[in-house]
Parts: C-alpha cells; sequence; structure tokens
C-alpha cells in the first residue's frame, strides 16, 4: 500500500486520486492514525492542484462512509434537507421545516451551531423555553414520521473524517476550495440520510465563496455529486449583498419566522423560503412542479397551517409552544439601542459579515467553539439596499445584554455605506441548480 | 500582527513574504509555538508557489539566526566549510580536511550523521578506534587554530528553526523544493559560522535533485545566498550516476580516504577533491588562484603531508592515528562476499541510491535516527560505467556482518546494468559556480 507521503506526493504534482487512494487517507483522518501534518499537507496540495469531478465524487462518499449512516427509512416517503452555506439573518429554516411538512413533505433536518459570523439553527432554536435539540436517531425519526418535521443537533458520528478535515482546514487556510467544500457539505448531507436535498448558495462579500461564478460552480458541483450519490439535489444561487432577513440573533430570528408564518412579515425572507420550500416538495415528489408547490406553501402560510405546525414541532420538542402565538415569551434583551445614520442618503452597500460579527459581539455567536451563545441579544435592520434615510434616523437597533455594544454598533456604522447617490440593488436570486441544468436569473 | 493562517494564505496566494513576516513563522517554528499542521500547509504552498530570490535568501538568514551563532573569530584568518548535498561513496571530507589544511586552510567543518541512502562523516569517523566528535566549541575552535582542521558532530543549537522544518518536511512531501533545500542547507552552513563556503551539488538518480537545471539553480540559488549573507559561496555541480568512490560504508570510506591520503587510491574521488580542495583555498584566500591551489594540494599529497595531518587530526579528537599506517586497525566484517555479474557486457547504468541502500541494508547506515551503525560492514565496487565485465565476474563485495547480506546482494545486481552495447559515460563535473558566474563543463 502507498504511504502518506507518496500520496501527498501524487496531489502536489498535479495527479488524480483513485477512490482507493482517497478511502485510505480518509480513513486515517476519521480515525486519528495519520497525523495532522501530513493531512494539512494534503490539504494544501489540493487546494492548489484542484481535483477532478470524479475525485470530489469519490472524496465524498468517502467521508460520508467513514461513519455511520442514518437510516430514515423508518419515516415512509422521502425525507428531504435542506442545507444553506451559511447566510446572515437567514432563518429560513425555521420557516421552512413546519411549512414544507404542513404541505404534505417530510423535513428531517440535522442541523450545526453557529460559529463565525453565521447563526445556527440549533442556537436559534434554544433559544425557546424547554426545547430539545439533542434528539436521539429513534426520536428523530419518530417525530418525522408522526408530524412531518424534526430538527435537531447534528449527531456526532456522521461522517468523523469531515470533523477531523474541517477544523483542520479552519486553521491551515485551506477552508476555500471547491472540492473541500463540496465535500465537507454533501458528505454530512448524504450521511444524515435524506432522499432529496435543497441547498441555498450564498454569494458575496458575507458568504464562503465571493464571486457569483465560484459559487454558481459550487451549487453545480454539489448537486452533481448528489445525483452520484441517488440524492437528487437541487440548488438556489442567492445574493448575501444584505442580512436576508431583517433580524440577526437567536430569539430574534426565531421571532421573524414566527412573524412570516403568521403572516405580520415578508420581503426576502419570504421570498427564498417559498423558492426553497418549492424546490423541497418537488425534489421529494410531493409535487410535480414548483409553481404547484408554491401555491400550496402559500396556502399554508394564509390559513396558518404553517404556524401551527411549528407550535406543534416546538411541542413535540418539548418546548413551549405558546411563543407562536405570543413571541414576547421569547427571552428579551434588556435594552434595544438604535444606530443612528451619519448622514442623509441612499444605502448602496452594506456588508453582510461586518453586521454578523455585529451580532456575534453582542453575544450571539462564538468565537470559539467552547462559547456560550446570549439568546436574547442580536440586531434588528432598520434600512435595506436602495432604502433613503436621513441623517439621524435609526440604521438598525442593536439588542443589547451584558456587552459588545460599542463594538456592535461601529461595525454597523462602518458596514452599512450611505452616498448621496442611488446605487443598483443587486439581485436576491442569481440562479437556481436543478437536475436537468442551471437557469440564470441574474 | 498578522496571524499564522494569514500567512499561510498569502503564500497560497502566491505572495512574497518580507523579512518579518518569515520571521514570524520561522521563529515560531524554531520555539515549537506554532503547530505542526499549520507549518506543514504554509511548506507544502511554499512548494507550490515558490519564493522569490529575496524571500529565500530572507528565509536562511532568519533560519540561521534561530539558534546559536558560532563564532569562529578564535581560529585567526578566514575558515572554510565544504559541504555536500549527498553522495554516495562521497569521502571528499576526509580527504579535504586535513589535505586543505596541510596547505594553510582553516578547515571547521560541522557534519551530521547519516540517514538514508547517503553516509554521515561523522559516522565514518566514529569508525576509527578512540575518536571523539562531540567536540565542544573551545576544543573546536581551539584545534582549527592549533592544526588546522577539525571536524565536529554539528551541535544541536545551531538552527533549531532547521531542524523543526527538516523533521517536517521529510514526512510531508516536500523536501525537494529549492528555497527549502537551499535554506536548510545555507542556514545551517551560515550558523556554523565559516568565512567561506564550498558546496559540491549532486545530480542524477541519487542525488536530492534529478534533473541538472534544478541542480545548477540549487547550486546557482545557494552561492546567492551565500554572497548576501557576507559569506563567499562556491559550488561543483557533480554527477551522482555512479558512486564516487569505490567504498561504501563507514570504515571502509575511511580506508579509502586514507588509500587517496597515501597515493594508492585516486580515480574520481580524487579528482572531485582536488577540485573542491582548489576551491576552498582559494575562497578562503590562501591561494589567489584555483591551478596554484591544485598544485599545492597534489604537492601534499604526493609528499605525505596530507596523511601526516589526517593523522594529527585524528590523535587529536582521541583517535588511534596509526590507522594512517595499517587500515588494518579498522573495524572489518567477518566476511567478503561477492555480488556476480549475471551476464558478459558493459557497465551501462548504476543506479547510486539503491547501492546506497545495499550498504544501509547490511547496517551502515540508519533507517530511523536512533539505529546503531555498523561500523565494518558496506560494499566495494568491483566495476565502474563504461568497464566491460564477463559473467560470473564481481560487481561488488559485500561486507557481511549480522544482517541484510541476501537483500543487499539483490540490490547490487539491480542497480547495476549491464548491456551488450557500451554506452556513453556521463561526466563526473557539470558545472562550476563561482561567485563571478556559472561555468558549464558538460
Amino acid at each position: 500500500m502507498e504511504s502518506m507521503v507518496d500520496l501527498i506526493l501524487h496531489k502536489r504534482e498535479g495527479g488524480a486520486f483513485t477512490r482507493a487512494q482517497i478511502d485510505t487517507w480518509v480513513r486515517g483522518a476519521a480515525q486519528g492514525t495519520v497525523p495532522d501534518y501530513q493531512l494539512a499537507a494534503l490539504l494544501m496540495a489540493i487546494c492548489l492542484r484542484g481535483m477532478t469531478a470524479e475525485e470530489t465524487r469519490d472524496l465524498t462518499l468517502s467521508m460520508a462512509e467513514s461513519g455511520r449512516m442514518a437510516d430514515l427509512s423508518g419515516v415512509g416517503g422521502v425525507c428531504v434537507d435542506k442545507h444553506s452555506t451559511g447566510g446572515v439573518g437567514d432563518t429560513t429554516t425555521l420557516v421552512l421545516a413546519p411549512l414544507v411538512a404542513a404541505c404534505g413533505g417530510k423535513v428531517a433536518k440535522m442541523s450545526g451551531r453557529g460559529l463565525g459570523h453565521t447563526g445556527g439553527t440549533i442556537d436559534k432554536l434554544e433559544s425557546i423555553p424547554g426545547l430539545r435539540t439533542g434528539l436521539s436517531m429513534e426520536q428523530f425519526v419518530g417525530q418525522v414520521a408522526r408530524i412531518g418535521c424534526a430538527v435537531t443537533a447534528q449527531s456526532g458520528d456522521l461522517a468523523p473524517a469531515d470533523k477531523a478535515l474541517y477544523a483542520l482546514r479552519d486553521v491551515t487556510g485551506t477552508v476555500d476550495s471547491l472540492p473541500l467544500i463540496v465535500s465537507s457539505i454533501m458528505s454530512k448531507k448524504i450521511a444524515a440520510g435524506c432522499g432529496a436535498i435543497v441547498l441555498d448558495v450564498k454569494t458575496g462579500s458575507g458568504a464562503i465563496l465571493h464571486r457569483l461564478e465560484d459559487s454558481v460552480d459550487l451549487a453545480r458541483q454539489m448537486a452533481e455529486v448528489g445525483r452520484l450519490a441517488g440524492r437528487p439535489t437541487s440548488a438556489l444561487v442567492t445574493g448575501m449583498d444584505q442580512p436576508l432577513g431583517t433580524h440577526v440573533g437567536n430569539a430574534l430570528e426565531v421571532k421573524e419566522a414566527i412573524d412570516v408564518l403568521a403572516g405580520r412579515a415578508g420581503g426576502r425572507l419570504l421570498e427564498v423560503s417559498l423558492r426553497l420550500g418549492a424546490m423541497m416538495l418537488t425534489a421529494s415528489g410531493v409535487f410535480p412542479a414548483e409553481a404547484e408547490a408554491r401555491t400550496a406553501l402559500e396556502a399554508a402560510l394564509a390559513d396558518g397551517r404553517g404556524l401551527a405546525k411549528l407550535r406543534e414541532m416546538i411541542e413535540a420538542q418539548g418546548g413551549d409552544g405558546r411563543v407562536c402565538e405570543d413571541v414576547s415569551l421569547l427571552p428579551r434583551a434588556a435594552r434595544i439601542v438604535p444606530v443612528p445614520s451619519p448622514a442623509d442618503g441612499y444605502v448602496v452597500r452594506m456588508d453582510t459579515a461586518a453586521l454578523g460579527m455585529a451580532s456575534q459581539r453582542l453575544g450571539a455567536g462564538r468565537t470559539r467553539k467552547e462559547d456560550a451563545v446570549d439568546p436574547a441579544v442580536g440586531l434588528v435592520m432598520a434600512v435595506e439596499l436602495g432604502q433613503r434615510v436621513e441623517a439621524g434616523a435609526p440604521l438598525a437597533y442593536l439588542h443589547v445584554g451584558a456587552r459588545g455594544e460599542e463594538e456592535a454598533a461601529a461595525l454597523v456604522r462602518r458596514a452599512v455605506g450611505i452616498s448621496p447617490a442611488r446605487a443598483p440593488v443587486p439581485p436576491l436570486v442569481y440562479a437556481v441548480v436543478r437536475p436537468e441544468g442551471v437557469e440564470r436569473l441574474a
């Protein structure tokens, strides 16, 4: 068998790996038998030499199979998973899990905690009093079978190779490599067991990939790997030029999801949710076409079935379902502080990552895995791109707890660009990637 | 200050480092404060992105200054160091240290132990009964001042950053990168304190770089870094298409050095020794031109002053100087076994690395740092490239101790290519690199 050094040299010289070669080092990564320094050298060689489509597929499958593969067959029907590559103010999962379930879909979602400037769905859910996110596989499957949706924290034994590689990538400057991103995301999705996968790939300054072409390529590659793995996968490519919703924070985003499901809020978050929801319902075969699925989703919103399903899901996981009717039961920050606009003008630019960071600094996010989050804090945007604002009028409201007010206010001020001249507002949805091809919308 | 991840990303994107940036991670490597996985990722990025001449110089100086810098000013006069990039049957140091000293040079040589298929000068010297190679700096400087030469084991506190990086390169597939090779060799030479440096850069199958152009480039870059560091450096580029001498092993190579100094042996080892010696004597200013220096070296050989100086050096380091007159006092192998030629024909090819490996398998070399070496074992070549050989006549004689006879014999048989048709014999010296430029000889 080839040594690890041989494998590193092979990639360093630009060679392609066979599945057997990939299995050698992926298994070593999962079992801890290949030292970190050899994995780090290999990851850098992959970053700079790339991988073929076949290698990326093999890497994804090898990583998925490096640990337990969840078995969702007990649910009955095609379960669908939805994943975002990391947005700010993006609470589509909390809108979609119940709304898609209300239309007959089976949403079995394993989710992560937030790290960096984007929030994690698990952290958001845990701001609901009493709610459990550590479901056993039996509880998880049973709940999806019974009520159509469940959101649980990702089990530690899924794709252990990804856990090892992801931790290393973060500290070795090897995060933004297409084959490594594709395999990291898709290995977890495949191991998590859903029969169909819908992705929201973000693009722009606040996203993992800044250039549109790279983001479309990422979406296309993930869809292709999903197809090859027998898990039909489609994707939206959406802009991260401003937060998706207006609320950024844990309880704040739960509140916004409830507001959307109650018909009190709309805008970009609703539009992306409806598009993703329609893709989820067609991908899992509940509706034959996205248009019909969208009509069904809109009906479930209008008659309150989506909100009722959210309450059902919260209660099934031990949470206080009354938050759906009375959002004041959610944790609330001690003080709400406006950040005034420094000038008259139009909002021409938002640094979404900086806005995520502002929320993090207030205590809503983590800088290290061990950090605890404050469920109540965050910020609510008062402006959006293209809007006119007067000097002194609020750009955003900070929901402040124990710390970070000054820093967060400064971040918000720097993040929002005001100009006397209007600028074009970037599109919300750039492309749809379906098994049959890429549809460019902008 | 930039984080280590920032520095890795900078090189990954093809950027050049400043001296301050290099100091950050080199100091981290020396002090063990930068984790191996980050160094490994950076080394791979350097392999694939390269370094400018300025970066290579800065890296070399930074590594040299990462530990103690030897002070040889007590010797009086310009000390000269000689270094080979790793040959088989290459015992030029044991010929040159005394011969150059006999002509008025000051040879202050810190040397290493062997690892892999090339032997280490320290291992060879230690086959001489009683000889000490662990001289203190005071003993080392005093001996060079008194008798003109000393060879001691490299002190552990010289260039500690190189020690950390070298160990990592070996296990991460990042050995053959020009800037990393240049800085590894030259940082140790600069820290070792000599005012002038002469290098023997090997090229061919048994060498660290296989292609002539790469080897010439390595020699040129090392000479340039030496110049920039104020240590005039020149280099020979010589072929590793067959062992330099006929003897491969520890005591065997000491015997061959004595044979050369006694006028009983010549050939390639003598020719390369005279060329390197002439460069050492001109580099350190003892002679104005290489031709005069060569005449002086030949005279010191002819009248026995070189051999007398070797005896003086051996005795100064506590060894039994009588070996110079009676080589039978050196350790001798239990058995001497010929490896017969399988066919009539011409010797058209030698795999030098495999011959080194054969000697290692007999016990002359190490596969791990902790291994002990057998001073007596090794092999003596009976043929050279271009020579005619009859079936059954010896290709080489194995000097066998406790182990490895079968394996070594098989390695020798595979290493020597016999053909019915003559093939051209490759040149011995390909190029000379001097401060004033590169002279191509072949």
